[in-house]
């Protein structure tokens, strides 16, 4: 299954598309998308919008894998990067792909084997996963751990339905 | 002039349209949406950006009016607020209007006179202008309030246009 890859963020969103199952994963794409603080925040929110449709549109993953975890900050940064959260959510849901949210715990948990692993760690993990021998963007980097976090929880997610229909 | 006024929420959204100029206002629509806290988010953010949309093609209003001061609550309310509130200025930007931000005190100078009156003079003094005799949902009353508040700076605006262009 195709699965797009988002760590969320205002002035910085990544996102990386792989490809596959939990035992063989490919690389898409990956792409880190910027704005600037100078734009006004409708032309910013409108910016990732109309990105992560395009992504959307051109690769058709059938799921949406976002870090969701970004509580801990401050209100202000929340409340701003809630803004970028929103508009990305949406552009999923005009597009009829399901979000799915995992902690950063998951992440290093389902890349790693701990949740306490360091950003080095999961990054190795990624390259080595996807056979990708550079990854300069660590947002983009995040969006394809992620990505692959959820290939990682479908054997689950699949047994979980199997017994609810059982 | 066509304004629409938002008080924004996830749970409730206030919106509230009014006509004419600071003199003399109109009131046009008000209403309050409500999305329920069972739906999964990407949902509850679609069913926002479409009534939204379907006000601005309704009533082609030349300016948005909105909170913007939300800073003050938890970094968990402030992320949720941020999504509705992304995903509201997309909306304004996808259909070309401008958006404008008013905190809390200016709306309480603008309509009462002071920046420390409280919510019932508020609604008195949105009531009173707009010749409402009745208003249950105080959702709607900030968001028609935010629309009057715009109204009230035009004047100024318009003048800092002439002395910029001069």
């Amino acid at each position: 299954m195709i699965v797009l890859g988002i760590d969320p963020g205002l002035a910085n969103l990544g996102l990386g598309l792989v490809d596959g199952n939990v035992r063989k994963a490919k690389h898409l794409h990956h792409v880190c998308i910027t704005t600037e603080s100078a734009w006004v925040m409708p032309r910013r929110l409108a910016y990732i919008h109309s990105e992560v449709t395009r992504l959307i549109e051109a690769y058709q993953p059938e799921a949406v894998a976002i870090e969701d975890q970004i509580l801990r900050r401050q209100a202000d940064v929340a409340f701003k990067v809630g803004q970028a959260f929103g508009v990305i959510q949406l552009a999923c849901a005009q597009a009829g792909v399901p979000v799915h949210y995992y902690g950063p715990m998951q992440v290093k948990k389902s890349l790693v084997g701990s949740g306490r692993a360091d950003k080095e760690q999961v990054i190795y993990m990624v390259k080595a996963s996807l056979g990708v021998r550079e990854l300069f963007n660590n947002h983009a980097a995040d969006a394809l751990a992620l990505a692959l976090t959820h290939l990682a929880h479908q054997p689950l997610q699949a047994a979980a339905a199997r017994l609810a229909r059982a």
